[in-house]
């Protein structure tokens, strides 16, 4: 089975071909990355309690019933964007999302994720703030392989004066998509994955988790919001449900591919809301645990060898 | 020092943030790979001499004067396209680079390099003869980190019906330049990086291979055809050069950043040559020692860390 399918949210093209997986491959060791076995506290990670002399500054911390800090925001010590200078500028902070040197989103319990996206919602929404921002954009990477520095969970938060590239290009799709059939993309990608079935993970009352039926990254799952809110907006049943379906998600997903490397990416409106409207907050949870090779990078074509109802029924959770 | 670039050739843009190179690393083992310790032969790889079992087609040989072959083109296997279905068809071959099974562009001769652009040309200028073939795509994935599944080394050239993405970026790229220059974009580089000087690492008769201002990739080196040809119209001394460039700018990276896994992709213009007259023959040598983190998969922005001019005056061919 050879075919073409385009993913209808970023509007990449992808090769489907079933057997490419089945490929030899020479003998190599295991790519090295965190030791998973590690101690909950390390006395070296910068991240871990009591270890704040690293800290350049505290944005925002959640705390427990006793005072300490449960998830904490900070500002970057190697930011990527700072507000030197004019041309291209932003913030750039760190949210730690567990005490626990050790933890993961393949371990974190339900508390921890309600304290994470709580961070999260509070932090885009000061940072969306600041004058000449146009775009927030909250990433997080798990691992190594999938450009983490260190082991210790945490997400990133980094707002700019500039749209960034892959976000103007979902503007575009979805804009483009309201032209030419006079309806929302995402509303229409909602009901067809809420008709079929096939790829849903997980439909709830303001999420839906599926695998989508092309997407650029082997694997990749999206969380979309049902509602047209940014994070900012969220209330607490969109951040108890989103809880549920990540601590679940990645549950199922670990009994499958174990605990691979990946990238949880945040996409949302521009903060002025001017244009974009088409465009509706969602997650891509990309697995890293295989690199693309020339072919992708020559072609801008991704080519996919895995069933999208076949993973959905694996990562599927059962209510 | 932070500032935004943009790649001339792609249009990606790119943050350059001089000390992002300085951030702490959790300590994790190297990532695995393949053993540079191999012998020069291996009884279980297919494309070793007399292992040929595992060969679908032999396509074409280049042989030695004893009539042993020392560069040969086969039928891939698993290929990403065929000729199964109209929808999207092409072929794919692996151009097998030397009979030594531990042979790479860190330690090929110059004769191995002349066998391999060689056979390149020929299989280019036969795939681009097949009816509908719309681009034929070359490249190359050194290491299992740069995407290949086997050590031997060898290219891969994959022709489609279909115009890849990322050339008709490229493609886009020079129209745009050319309708608001006057100028071919791909001359005006040339004549700038040549009176320039600090990132040209060899200026040949036929060649030009340098270290761009802005690249999204972090230390990718372009060689830049100066002739308006395309593969199949190289001439032997447009061979002779591209090797010995290829031979001596890869022992100067090698000296400088040690045997790390990278990609080659040849860029060239579309068969019919129709559109993307403006299109230049060139290689992107892609680094791939660290992999993308989250911040350039969810913003297509690109963060850069070290200096053009120091990365060239490493790579630099003295005559």
């Amino acid at each position: 089975m050879k075919e073409i399918r385009r993913d209808m949210i970023t509007g990449d093209l992808v090769i489907y071909s079933s057997y490419r997986n089945k490929r030899p491959l020479d003998k190599v060791k295991i790519v090295g990355d965190f030791d998973s076995k590690e101690d909950e506290h390390s006395e070296t990670c910068p991240f871990c309690r009591g270890n704040t002399e690293d800290i350049k500054e505290i944005k925002e911390t959640i705390n427990d019933e006793s005072g300490q800090w449960v998830a904490m925001s900070v500002a970057n010590k190697f930011p990527i964007l700072d507000l030197s200078i004019k041309e291209i500028f932003g913030e750039h902070e760190v949210l730690i999302e567990s005490y626990r040197h050790n933890a993961s989103y393949y371990n974190m319990t339900e508390e921890e994720f309600k304290n994470t996206f709580a961070l999260l919602k509070s932090r885009y929404k000061d940072l969306s703030k600041r004058e000449g921002i146009e775009y927030v954009s909250v990433f997080k990477n798990s691992k190594r392989n999938a450009g983490a520095s260190l082991m210790h969970p945490h997400s990133q938060i980094v707002s700019s004066n500039l749209l960034p590239p892959e976000i103007k290009k979902e503007i575009e799709v979805s804009d483009k998509y309201k032209i030419e059939n006079g309806t929302n993309l995402y509303e229409a990608l909602l009901e067809k994955e809420e008709k079929d079935k096939e790829r849903v993970i997980y439909s709830g009352e303001y999420f839906l988790a599926f695998v989508p039926y092309a997407t650029r990254y082997n694997g990749e799952v999206r969380v979309i919001e049902k509602d047209d809110l940014d994070p900012s907006q969220w209330t607490d049943e969109h951040i108890e449900e989103l809880s549920y379906i990540f601590k679940n998600m990645f549950r199922n997903m670990e009994e499958y591919q174990g605990d691979i490397p990946f990238n949880i990416l945040l996409h949302s409106k521009t903060v002025n809301k001017e244009i974009g409207k088409e465009l509706r907050t969602h997650f891509h949870i990309v697995p890293r645990k295989y690199n693309f090779g020339g072919f992708e990078l020559t072609t801008g074509l991704y080519v996919c060898g895995s069933d999208p109802k076949e993973l959905a029924e694996y990562f599927r959770i059962k209510k």
